[in-house]
């Protein structure tokens, strides 16, 4: 039989997925359930263990090779370790050891779900064929990872590209991760529904929504303070990939999570805001893409670095393809 | 006779060095010439040319086989081509082709100063043995460049760890660079003493400084407008590294450059605002380190650059040395 599959697990603060996904990015089997966030660390764990079980019970994991883990952050690639800000009763929690126990030893990759996410954009996604690349998701947080030199780059602790948690704003608002101005703390879905609350909009009519997609249509409708607070949002996601640009040159962004699916009401005063904060001759022309693979991402990412081939296939691998 | 020699050019807006550097990062031979930067293109060329034929009629040339240079930027390395703003007549100037011409067509590599200077310290410097580290100059101007996992990534163009021009004050003061809020705007040497003298402070006594070295003096003293100044240089400082330790994970950074001479006036708010802007565990802990080699950073990173067995020796090869 193939040995050709990974079991890909994405960890996130609200759902916890997993699949089987093969060597052309295609997910053949799938489980979901909601991560019991607030729930003691075994809970959480079980919740993990729980959906991989019921992949292995079918009749593909014999041809399973590898788990690839993308988990909410911060991780510790080197450890194994993770301790996501959203699940509090997880720190330091030894999570590639416990998933290599439960599934009799296989190997097991860790990376931020950031990472993942522009792992599975870069090698099936809006970002495939190009070499430089910040792949981001602005969603109830902002999150990211970096594609540099054609293959994923991680960073040592698997942690990388995190523009969330980026200042653009020195002396602004303090950041629940204890610094200020942060590009989530400004951009994110969130943050954008408060801030719209804060200048006194309200949703109007039959539309009872007041987190980002209510203030989402109603700034398509033209309502000042919700195109406002897009604008708001635009202008620090500008300034924190143009930063991303001076840093370490990419070519392109891509953005995904629910707040992107506002559209030109997010990406038209974005392209307008990219050209006053990225100014030099090098970062001039960052393109802007919209993600290519939706809530997928994550999962495809933890395939792609679950392989255990990475020359020949997986991430840097896949680079060309 | 042994080939073992780099022809190493540093062009800055102030000065021009060339010098032959050997295997081990010494310069053996130096010659230096103020940069006519307002001057036609072809005299700055010049200048250039005639600093590297000085060199060339001394006995040690034919051991020469590759120049390296590190030029005040932005440069694009993939053309060959410089476009220094402190250089208005050098606008996508063919540098790379023309130095290949004066030297009988040795093999030329171009990168950014900042990468050259990164690339020296990495190789001889503060960085030696780190894997990831930003290293960056505070002056006149702030620049930088980046060691990703254990070598130079100066970017595709050359260009990258150009922290100076990432914005950490989205609303903040236009930069000449046509971005707002700039590390630089807010830390150099320039700006610090500018915004010290708009704060009313003037040098006192014998002490006729009004810039950089005069502000630092005067903070020694304890005046509080100096101390504020530098205060508010550090956090823009600390801003910036929080902000590149988050995208890419570095362990350290190496800050050299006149601003940087002013020691513990700069270094002390500095660490103190990393520990306000870098929070998130994989951030903290990035340690502040002094730069190693002065102002011969940028000649030995230049030479380090230019060595054509990078994968034998140079910038890749010298990591764990």
């Amino acid at each position: 039989m193939a040995t050709d599959l990974v079991a890909a697990v994405d960890i996130g603060g609200t759902k916890t997925a997993a699949a089987l996904v093969g060597r052309g990015g295609e997910i053949l089997e799938r489980v979901q359930r909601p991560t019991p966030a607030r729930e003691p660390a075994e809970r959480v764990l079980g919740t993990v263990t729980d959906a991989v079980a019921e992949l292995a019970a079918g009749p593909l994991w014999p041809r399973v090779t590898a788990v690839g883990i993308g988990s909410a952050g911060p991780v510790d690639a080197r450890a194994g370790t993770v301790s996501p800000v959203n699940i509090p009763h997880w720190r330091d929690f030894p999570l590639v050891e416990r998933v290599r126990e439960a599934t009799g030893g296989l190997p097991v990759t860790l990376v931020g779900d950031g990472a993942a996410i522009a792992a599975g954009e870069h090698w099936r996604g809006a970002a495939r064929g190009r070499d430089n690349v910040l792949c981001m998701v602005v969603s109830t947080g902002v999150g990211g990872g970096l594609i540099l030199d054609g293959r994923l780059r991680p960073g040592p602790t698997g942690n990388a590209g995190h523009i969330g948690h980026i200042s653009v704003d020195l002396d602004g608002d303090r950041c629940p991760c204890g610094s200020r101005g942060c590009v989530e703390r400004i951009a994110s879905g969130t943050n954008i529904a408060r801030w719209a609350r804060e200048e006194g909009w309200r949703p109007a009519g039959a539309d009872r929504d007041a987190g980002a997609a209510g203030v989402a249509r109603a700034a398509r409708r033209g309502e000042p303070v919700p195109l406002a607070a897009f604008e708001r949002s635009a202008r620090a996601l500008a300034a924190g990939i143009a930063a991303t640009a001076a840093l370490v040159e990419i070519e392109a962004v891509v953005i995904g999570g629910g707040v992107s699916l506002a559209g030109e009401v997010l990406f038209a005063p974005l392209r307008r805001a990219l050209g006053e904060y990225a100014t030099l001759p090098f970062v001039r022309g960052v393109e802007v893409l919209v993600a290519g693979l939706g809530t997928d991402a994550g999962l495809v990412g933890a395939a792609a670095a679950g392989w255990s081939e990475p020359d020949t296939f997986s991430v840097r691998g896949a680079a060309g393809n």
